[in-house]
C-alpha cells in the first residue's frame, strides 16, 4: 500500500513527497533499499533515493500532509500524534475508522463528511486533523450502493467478495497457500464490511440502518476484488433504472475537478461476463469500480449485480490521495 | 466428466466396464487414442483399449446400464433412445433434469424419489428407465442444505458460487480467460442452481418452495467448487444446532452401505479459514461435501456457511454412479 | 496477434488502419463482433467497428501494405497473392520465413538484409514485396546475441525457454493444460529457434553457422517469454565486456528514430533476480529485451544470461510494424 | 519438508515416529498446534498430537534415527551433535553436503559411497553418523544421469530448471512474486547443483569430472521440478539407447526391495508432450522422476531430454527415508 502511494504521488500536480517514513528497522537506508521483491519499477528514483525517517511529528520535517499506510496495530498513537502536532493525516489504517469523531470518508459517497473534521478538532483538541478511509472491499462496494441509496433506499446488501492477494499486502499471501485454492476467510474483513458500509452511508451523525451480511473469499488473483451483491431496496427498483443512477452517479469530486477523481465513479458493463478482474481493474486509472449483470431476482425481491474494483488504488491509496484533495479544496487543510 | 466416470468404474465392485460410445468422429479408433492432453493417466489400460462404438441401442453390445457424459445438446434424443430400448440410464446432462417423469438425484437427498421410475415406466412406456443428476453447483448445495431443511424448513437460500475450470469440461476454458481473473458468468449456471434445487428438496410430485438466489463465478482453481450460503429458515436454527444436523446426516446410501456412498457425506471443519478448495476436494473419495464458518447474521436473521464439493465426483460422475446403485440395490434395475 | 497489430497500430503516427481481413466465416459482420473473450479492450473504436473484408488484393480496398497474422496453414498463397499484386506484406506466420528470397527480419538485428527486396522481385516477379519477422523466441535470442555476435563471434548457443500462454494464441492453451503445470513441448518450436536464429545472424546470402540448441517449455504465465541462454562465443568474452556490448547496442531502427524503435533495444539489469517476466515484460512498450545474470561459466568456457522479451510485441506485431518503417524510411516500399 | 518427512514416515513399516523436534519458539505446545496453514491435513493424528521437543540428544527420548529438515543455517552443529552422541542422523540440510568424510547420497545412484561411514566414524570420532541427501533439483537430475554415466560417460551435463514454490519451504515464496510470473535465480541452488552432482556421480574417495553447468528459475507450480538436460557424453549415444538404459535402470534399493524403493526409478514417456508437472508428479509415490523427449541434437553433438521430479519426495524426505533404509539393510545402523 505504501508503494501505491508513492506511485500515484509520483508525479501528483498537488502534491510533492518530501519524506517516507518507516519502522526504527529500516531506519538510515534509502527506501529503494528496502523495498524487497517487486518494489520499486514504478516509483519515481527521486522518492527511492529518499532517506527514511522516523514517524515522528518532530523529526519529519517541513511537512503539511500524512499519508500512512501503517499496519492497524501501530497506527493507532502515531497518526493521532501527528494529527495533534497539526498535521493534516488521511488514513489507511482501521484504527480510528468507527471513532465517531473521525470521518471515514469514500469521496464521491460521503463527502459531506467532511464536516466532522470542526468537531474532531474541538472535540479531540487537535491542531490537525485525521480522516480515514474505508477498507478496500468496502469502499468498492459502497461506491456502487450510494446511487441505489439515493433514489431507491437499502434495506438488506448481502455481498460475497473474490479478493484478489494484494490486498493483504507484501509478503502477504504464501504461493502455497493461495495456488489452486480459494480461502474463504479474510480476519476481520467481513465485520468491517459491515460496520464501515453503515457509517458511509449514514450521516455525520448517525449510521445508516441497512442490514448488510458479507462473507469474503480469497481468491488467486493479483489485484482486483470483484464482489457478488444481493440488494433489497426500500422502493421497488428495476435494473433499468439501477444501471441509469449509476451510469449517471457523479458528486463533489467530479464536479471540483478533483485531480485524483475519475470522470466516471461507475461503469456499467452490458456484456453478460462482465467485468471481470484482470481485464476491468485498471478503469479509471484504478478509481473506477467497474458493475455489471445488473438482475431482477424473485428469491430477493430486489436485484443482484457484480463489482469489480482496484482494491489497492479505489480501496486504498486513490481513495485516501482523494480525501485529502477534497479536503484542500474545501480549504479545510492546507 | 466422461474420464472421471471410467476413472470411478475402472475397479467397481458391481459395475464393469463393457463399451465406451462417442461421437461419429471417433468411431474405429480406440479410447485411448481420442484422449487428449491430461487424459488417461488415470484410467485402466484395458479401458482405455476399448474401441469406441456409436451411441446406438442396438450396437452397442452386451449392456445393461448406460452412463452419460453428453453434452446437452445432442444428449436429449440419445438418453431417450436407450431407456426406451430397456436400458437403466443415469445421465449427467440437463436435458431432462426438470421433466416431471425423470427423478433428479442427489442420493443421500431424495433417494425416495426413486419411486418416480414406476410412473417413468408407465407413463414414456419405456421398457429402461432414465435418472438425471444434477448440476455440480446444486449437487453439492443441497447436500448441504437437506439436513437443515429437514430440522428446520428453508425459508430462502442465496448462493455465491467460486467455480473451478474442470466444471467447464475440456478444452473449456482458455487460459487466456481464467489465469488472474475471475470470470462473474457461467452460462444457464444460476438458472439450474435456482431450479434444480427446488426439485430435489421437494418431494416426488411437487418442487419445494425455497427463495432461492444464485450468482455463479469461474475462479482459477482446477477442481472443487466452493460457494459461500446464506440461509433464512422457517423455524430458528443456531450454528451448534446447524452442525449437529450436518455432522449427523446420513441416509440411504449409508444405510445401505453402497459401495460410492462416503461414510460421512458431510464434514464440518471448525477452524476458521476452512475449508479450503484444494486442502478438501477430495474427502470422502470425492464424495463427501465440506462445510464450515457455520455462522449467525443478524442481518439475514439466519446463518451463513461455506461449502464445498468436487463437482467432477459429487457434482457429477459419482453422483450418477451411486445412483445406479440405489436403484440396484433396491432392484428397480437389475 | 491480430489484436496486437490493431493495438499498436491504433495510433500510429504514419500507418493508418483502413481494412481488417478476415476468414470466410466472419465476413459480414464488424471486427468488434468477432472479438471472442478478451478481445476489445485496448483496441480502438474506430478499428472495431471495420466491417471484415476478405483477404483478397481485389477487394480489400485503397491500402499499400499488409500486416499478416494469419495462421502458418493458410498464410502462403495468401500473402504471395498479395505481394504479387503490388502490396507491401509483412508477415507473421512461418510460411515464407526461410524462402531464400524473403527477408527475415528483427529490426535491430539484420537491417541489411533489406536489401533482399530488390532480389525478391526480380526472382518472385512481384510488384509488390513480403518481408517476414521471426518467430517470437528466437526475435527475443538473437536480439540479446546480435551484440555478442559482433564483438566476439558465435560459436554455440543453448536456449531453454520458458514461454506464457499467449504465444499460443486465442482460445490456445486450455487452462486445464497449463494451470499448475509446465508443458515441455511447444509444437516446430525448436527447429524453427535453430533455423531462424542462423538466418537473422546471417548474411542476406548465407546462413550464419552457429551451433543452435533449444528446449522449449510452455509455463503457467500469461504474457512474456523468458529464456536461460548458454553462450560459448570465437574470442574469449567476460561478463562485464558482454554487458557493455549489450548496453551499448542500437542500431538502423535507432539511427533513424523509428515511431516503434525502442531506445534501448536491450537493457542489462544487475540485480541477481531479474528479469522477471510479469515486471519487465513491458520494458520499451514491449520492444525492448531484458537481460541480466549475464555471468561466466566454466563447464561451458563460456557465458550464460537470461533474457525476457514481449513476445507479442517484440516476438510479433511490434517486429513486423519495425520492419515496415524501416522499409518506408529506406523508399523501399511507399 | 519437515511435513513430508512425517506423512512418509506416518506408516512405514520400518520406522516410527517417537519425537517431534523444534525450535525454542515451538516448545512445549503439540506438533498440531504449530502448524499453519497448509499443515496437518495428511499427518497422522497420532503425530500431531506428540509434545514437540528440544533437537538436543539428551532429552529427544527413545530415538535411534534422526532425520533433520532444519534450516542450513542451524543444522550444521546440531546434527553433528547428535552424530557423535550416536544417532544415525540423516540430512536434508546443505550444512555437510561436501564434507569428504559425509556421504552424499541418492540411494540408487550411489549406494556404495555407503561405505564412507566406516570412515566418518574414524576420523570425526562419532558414535553414529551422519548421511546427507543431495538439494532436490540434484536429485533428480542426478537420478536420471547415472544410467546414461554408467554405459556412455559423462563429458558435459547442462541443466536449466523449472522449480515449484514447494522447493522454497513455508511461507516461502509470497504470491505476489510468483503468480504469472518466472523468477530466474533461486539462491545458492546452481553452485549446489554443480558440485553435488559431481560428488554424487564420483566414486567415494573422487568426484566425478562432469562439466555441470546450471540455470535455476522459478515458475509458479505447486509442486515438481521439471529440468531441461543437455548432454555430451564420452562415448556416442543415441536416443534409442539412452531411453534403453534409462528404462533397464536399478540398482540396490530395488535389488534388497527397501520399503520406500519405487520399482522403477526412472520412467521413460514416449508421448511429445511428457513429462509433465502436474501429471507425473507422484509417480513411484514420488519416487520416481519420468523423463521424456530423449532426442540427439547436432548442435551439442550429444543428447537432450526433459526430466521431472517431486522435490519434496525424490528430492528430500524420500530420498532421505531410503538412505536409511539402505544403512539398516546393510547393518551399518541398527
Amino acid at each position: 500500500m505504501g508503494q501505491t502511494f508513492l506511485r500515484l504521488l509520483a508525479h501528483h500536480p498537488w502534491f510533492q513527497v518530501a519524506a517516507v517514513a518507516a519502522s526504527d528497522r529500516s531506519l538510515g537506508r534509502n527506501y529503494g533499499e528496502t523495498l524487497s521483491g517487486q518494489g520499486g519499477n514504478q516509483i519515481d528514483s527521486r522518492i527511492l533515493d529518499l532517506d527514511l525517517v522516523e514517524p515522528n511529528p518532530k523529526t519529519v520535517g517541513d511537512v503539511d500532509i500524512v499519508f500512512s499506510a501503517l499496519p492497524a496495530d501501530v497506527a493507532g498513537p502515531i497518526e493521532e500524534n501527528f494529527a495533534r502536532e497539526g498535521f493534516a493525516v488521511f488514513s489507511n489504517a482501521s484504527s480510528h475508522r468507527m471513532d465517531p469523531n473521525v470521518p471515514l470518508m469514500n469521496p464521491e459517497v460521503n463527502a459531506e463528511h467532511t464536516k466532522l473534521i470542526e468537531q474532531q478538532r474541538r472535540v479531540k483538541k487537535w491542531d490537525g486533523c485525521l480522516v480515514a478511509n474505508p477498507n478496500c472491499t468496502t469502499a468498492i462496494l459502497t461506491l456502487s450502493l450510494k446511487p441505489l441509496q439515493d433514489k431507491f433506499g437499502l434495506e438488506r446488501v448481502i455481498v460475497s467478495s473474490m479478493q484478489s492477494v494484494s490486498g493483504a499486502g507484501y509478503p502477504g499471501v504464501s504461493s502455497l497457500d493461495i495456488m489452486q485454492n480459494v480461502i474463504p476467510f479474510i480476519k476481520g474483513e467481513e465485520e468491517k464490511v459491515q460496520r464501515e458500509t453503515n457509517k458511509i452511508l449514514g450521516t455525520m451523525d448517525q449510521p445508516a440502518r441497512i442490514a448488510v451480511s458479507a462473507s469474503c473469499h480469497r481468491v488467486p488473483t493479483i489485484n482486483g476484488h470483484l464482489e457478488a451483491v444481493f440488494v433489497k431496496s426500500e422502493s421497488r427498483m428495476g435494473p433499468d433504472e439501477a444501471i441509469d443512477a449509476m451510469r449517471n452517479f457523479g458528486s463533489a469530486p467530479q464536479e471540483l475537478k478533483l485531480p485524483t477523481a475519475p470522470d466516471h465513479p461507475i461503469i456499467v458493463r452490458q456484456e453478460e461476463d462482465r467485468p471481470q478482474t484482470r481485464l476491468d481493474v485498471d478503469q479509471g486509472r484504478g478509481m473506477t469500480v467497474t458493475t455489471g449483470r445488473v438482475r431482477y431476482d424473485d428469491a430477493l425481491d430486489g436485484l443482484k449485480y457484480i463489482v469489480l474494483g482496484n482494491n489497492l488504488v479505489r480501496g486504498g491509496a486513490g481513495c485516501s490521495i482523494l480525501n485529502a484533495e477534497l479536503l484542500l479544496s474545501e480549504k479545510l487543510i492546507r
